[in-house]
């Protein structure tokens, strides 16, 4: 266990000792003790959401599986099946979205900018009015695919001056870019366990405006993924309707209680904007280029031009700095060779110093 | 964590702690490490249902969640969206299946007996004679919902002589109850990590014939569930589409050590009947009589008929029992007063002695 790598990954990430050492007990899923876990674990995460614990006027509602489920999940239930979702492309998880309206029988718009340009608030005002249909509007808060910034609070003022429902897929920034419901008008957020709020993977959570909850009942095309239907059993009973991963949801209360111990989302931004930062100083001076301009860089992954060299070999690099103790992430840009490096999970200014050094010593092996 | 009951329920169950500390390292799910921990797990798995591993019939395909979240992605990706379903119910499993067909727009007709009456054969093989529509028959292996034991066998037979396709819910009886795909002609049998493997919650599997899964491109109505969506990417990459939950793997690879370890399938099938045996004499002793009569009562779990006693009281049962260190589960009939006793789990006949005495101590308190 000594010999694991440290993951400089957009997850799954390091998680704390402790975190995983919660995950050292049995849980009946039926058992009040278990019950209130799960309780607790949903308004915790309203909480983070600047939902308020007085007349909330949105809900967690949990859900089994990777991130992509979650997000399948909220479009299957709370997007009505005749109606149609503008969908905010500028990387791999908009176009996931998009293919899941399609796959889910949900007709789509698709407004795309290049991977390094966010939408323009613009374009999605002119696009809501130029088609009445559209009745949602789909947007990714940090695409990981290149770890870009989208304007998430101006988007959703502009979706919501038009009348229109606006579903956030914060992945990657949930807990550590501050989110706030009470300000930002929207109809779910969703986000998983093991970004960065530090959890290990297998759980995913929407936090819902319980008016539109309220309505989606019927909306879905699956069983497993409807919200509507967890949430009505979730009300009803305090259980999950389906097995849930009872380890996983014992390691997620156990990272909020350290992500809460941090200083919650400003605390945890804080530490990763120092590693960010730590990072692009270092490999920068290595003469690496990032693929994004600061202002639109969050601290979550950077993407890293591949060097302009014959003798640069990503699988090289890769196998390498693994060797070294530091596991990387491939470039997912459609036109650039590129390589990523992430900032998130339970990661210090030191671990980040020390894979800038693995990278130096890695460079002057391969040159 | 000493004062964690030992869980009496059809899962999440009591595993082993050297399971639960397989979950103590981070891993990344697109190294090479990770890739092989996968293919090593369906592999095995594979192996445990009778597939050679010359040139294998049958391949696993593992999904993210719980057991239903497998169950729909086989109904979901295996058939066709125009094709008709008759599903075999005698318990809230078979319904979940049928409840899964609907929601997913597939035609389906119900063959429905008892919750203590196997579906007879005849039965089966005449209604695939009448609807010449049926393209699928769908059945539960052991119906969690009393704990009896279906034909499956049988059932295989007469299906595959009449030319339809057949999915085996194996649940709660794969790695403890024989089952060797080749003899028994069917498509899928889908099974999860939690109960007879005793892993942990959040993963399942669908082990299916691979003519049928390379037939099956196009089904599915939901990205997340299609298992063969999930199969290209596998055999491309060797990698999960999306987020796998790494630890939950790693403690399964594990568990599936120790299952090896017991003796497979047999050794595994031979403690859960010394268990079943132990439990029910004790209770009989005690004056409880079971639901199911001993032929059709899988060592899986144990319906027991409450007490006609005004004085029983299910919460009052369950709450001391839980004082006493063992977690039970309510009954899930339709018509009569039950619980349910569990066999499964990293339990032995030590075990189900002090449960029986536990119930013995809480009976003499509650009179």
């Amino acid at each position: 266990m000594m010999d694991e790598p440290l993951l400089l990954t957009p997850g799954p990430l390091t998680t704390s000792k402790t975190t995983k050492e919660a995950m050292l007990s049995d849980w009946g899923s039926r058992s009040s003790k278990f019950i209130k876990l799960t309780a607790d674990i949903c308004r915790k995460l309203e909480a983070l959401a600047g939902v308020g614990s007085v007349s909330p006027k949105h809900t967690c509602v949990p859900i089994q599986g990777s991130g992509t489920f979650v997000v399948e999940a909220a479009i299957d239930t709370l997007v009505p099946r005749d109606s149609k979702v503008l969908v905010l492309i500028n990387g791999a998880y908009g176009r996931r979205i998009a293919k899941i309206c399609e796959i889910n029988g949900r007709d789509c718009k698709i407004l795309e900018t290049a991977e390094n340009i966010p939408p323009a608030v613009d374009h999605v005002a002119e696009c809501l009015k130029r088609d009445p249909d559209i009745t949602h509007v789909a947007a990714v808060h940090c695409e990981t695919t290149s770890g870009i910034l989208n304007p998430i609070e101006n988007i959703a003022r502009v979706v919501a001056e038009a009348g229109r429902l606006f579903i956030i897929d914060a992945m990657s920034s949930f807990g550590a870019l501050p989110l706030n419901l009470c300000e930002i008008p929207c109809a779910a957020v969703v986000a998983s366990s093991n970004k960065c709020l530090e959890g290990v993977p297998g759980v995913g959570f929407a936090i819902i405006d319980n008016n539109v909850l309220a309505r989606s009942g019927g909306n879905a095309t699956s069983l497993s993924l409807d919200l509507f239907d967890q949430w009505q059993n979730m009300k009803k009973t305090g259980q999950w309707r389906f097995t849930p991963p009872t380890h996983v949801l014992a390691a997620l209360q156990q990272a909020l209680l350290e992500h809460e111990a941090e200083g919650g989302v400003e605390g945890r931004g804080r530490r990763y904007q120092e590693n960010c930062q730590t990072l692009i100083k270092g490999m920068k001076r290595l003469g690496f280029r990032t693929y994004l301009p600061g202002h639109l860089q969050t601290p979550v992954i950077v993407t890293f031009y591949s060097p302009n060299d014959n003798k640069f070999n990503f699988e090289i690099f890769y196998d390498k700095l693994l060797g070294r103790g530091f596991e990387i992430y491939p470039g997912k840009l459609t036109r650039e060779n590129s390589f990523r490096m992430g900032c998130i999970g339970h990661l210090n200014k030191l671990d980040m110093e020390n894979a800038v050094e693995a990278v130096a010593a890695v460079m002057l092996e391969m040159k």
